[in-house]
């Protein structure tokens, strides 16, 4: 059981505020309702009621494809400004585009209208939590609750209290977030792109620095990557893998055995630059890659296999539970 | 059609040679009887056979729940020497424990034995084709086939010619595993860890570093890319994750909107040692995150998975050859 908070948490929470509601935030709505939660949706655009329908009927979509969620869907409920918007939520969620002195003042906005028990979360991919939380009143609930794209299919959400933050608050909202079949993890120290954008930063580095130095080409290396360790880390974690692969001693003796090979494969790792001359090798790759196939089919081809995966995990993870007998999450 | 080669290839191949048969020789063996080819083995070891049989009889269970391959399958013929193995094989792989004057010995003793118009094939994780080749008569039809781990599953496989390896050995491989429904991937200019281990190494180096750091406990770490990054990878490479993140516009406008941010990123991210107290940090959040599971029970739980999830990928991509009217790989 989760410990007692001072803040709304786990299944309390019955009606989400959504502020901001482009790709992200329509995203976050459609989970939202599919989770059972009620949406109070607000965004200053002047088309931003369609656009946010047009999003929540495609996320909608998408989720019924991975699977029933159990529950009766939420409502949605357009509202006019911030203030209307928050009026009774039980969570708030930002998606504001990624310019800090706007989220600044939307946050300030957001944190002077609802109660003090009430968590706020950031959609930030870029910004520190100690940043959002500068002009806050009280900043110790204002948190990251960041997703990775899309977001309302991928799993993840990565929490960070910063500095100021309340590790109350990041406890209420991983609870939360748990609640509707989220995965949510914690970042205990504030670092640039959190840790997933950080590791695919990592990863990514060296897949331009091998296409900038000649050693394979754009289309071999994300065949590499999909056929290779990507379809590993589907279903394993990168600590996990080596674990597995230092036989019965596991990480340990990985680490014994093959940490200075691992060492030494990093000091042969490159430091590219995103210069023209390899700005024009990505891109030219890229074009070999795609071969003429639409952005539309791509992006369609990708969440048709992510839903697939998705429906997947769940299928398995239902199956684990049934015979250790534990419930359904 | 592939061009016409000096090289046994695609079809052509009936029988291959598998020196070597621990857990990847073992697990490469299964892989090729499974797709119909004979295979003719032999290692030093002197449980080898009985080792060799348990390994095909485990690999050859989990590629029949992958699915059929539609094919006979092909005759496994144990082998007293070295030269019995390689006779009348079409195809050789290497599977030597990685020490570099064990495996050109025996790339020397295989090569001398083969007609010229066999590729032989070395699984070496960690040395660049020219090293392999330095003691051969006929370098150039020896290469670097890479596996991926585990290399009945997984369906890379990482081609090198280096420098003295002629490019047609290269092609007529590519072909050879094509047609039995691997994804050969090639590597233009040797680099330490090939492709697929250069980026595994990269993502981990950044893992590591946020572990050292505090960032986040070992088991978030392998959250964030499980439930996160990893469901994409599985489905897209990194340069086209990137690709679809720069919407119509595609990579060259996420080059020119979002490359400076990823290059800022880069210089955020950590140089990590595996020291003694970072090691003991990263097998402790390892304790805590198998919170006691068998190793032989993540093993099974990973294999499962995986299985589920080619099995997955080959419906898909028979769905999809299906509407087009391509035929099945």
């Amino acid at each position: 059981m989760a410990s007692v908070s001072a803040y709304r948490s786990g299944h309390e929470v019955r009606t989400v505020a959504v502020i901001g509601c482009g790709l992200i935030g329509g995203m976050w709505a459609a989970f939202f309702l599919h989770r059972g939660l009620d949406v109070r949706a607000w965004d200053p655009a002047p088309d931003g009621e369609e656009r946010l329908a047009a999003f929540v009927e495609a996320g909608l979509g998408d989720l019924d494809a991975v699977g029933p969620s159990g529950r009766e869907r939420g409502r949605l409920i357009w509202c006019a400004t911030i203030a209307e918007a928050v009026e009774g939520a039980d969570y708030v969620q930002e998606n504001a585009p990624e310019k800090l002195p706007l989220k600044q003042a939307l946050l300030d906005e957001i944190d002077a209208a609802v109660p003090a028990d009430v968590v706020i979360g950031s959609s930030t991919s870029s910004f520190p939590a100690s940043q959002l939380q500068a002009e806050c009143a009280n900043p110790e609930r204002v948190i990251v609750a960041h997703p990775f794209n899309p977001p309302h299919l991928v799993p993840l959400v990565e929490l960070v209290a910063g500095e100021r933050g309340a590790p109350a608050a990041v406890d209420a909202a991983y609870a939360f977030f748990e609640a509707i079949g989220k995965v949510p993890v914690r970042v205990a120290r504030e670092a640039v792109g959190h840790l997933a954008n950080r590791m695919s930063s990592a990863l990514w580095r060296e897949a331009v620095n091998i296409v900038a130095e000649g050693i394979a080409s754009v289309e071999d290396v994300d065949r590499a990557i999909r056929f290779g360790p990507g379809l590993r880390w589907a279903v394993e974690g990168p600590h996990m893998l080596y674990h597995l692969g230092g036989g019965e001693g596991g990480l340990e003796a990985y680490l014994d055995h093959l940490g200075p090979a691992q060492e030494a494969r990093w000091g042969t790792l490159g430091t590219p630059r995103l210069d023209a001359e390899t700005k024009r090798k990505l891109v030219e790759g890229m074009q070999a890659e795609v071969a003429g196939r639409a952005m539309g089919e791509l992006t369609q081809r990708r969440d048709r296999l992510l839903i697939a995966l998705l429906r997947l995990m769940a299928e398995d993870e239902a199956g684990a539970n049934e015979k250790t007998g534990k419930g359904a999450r």
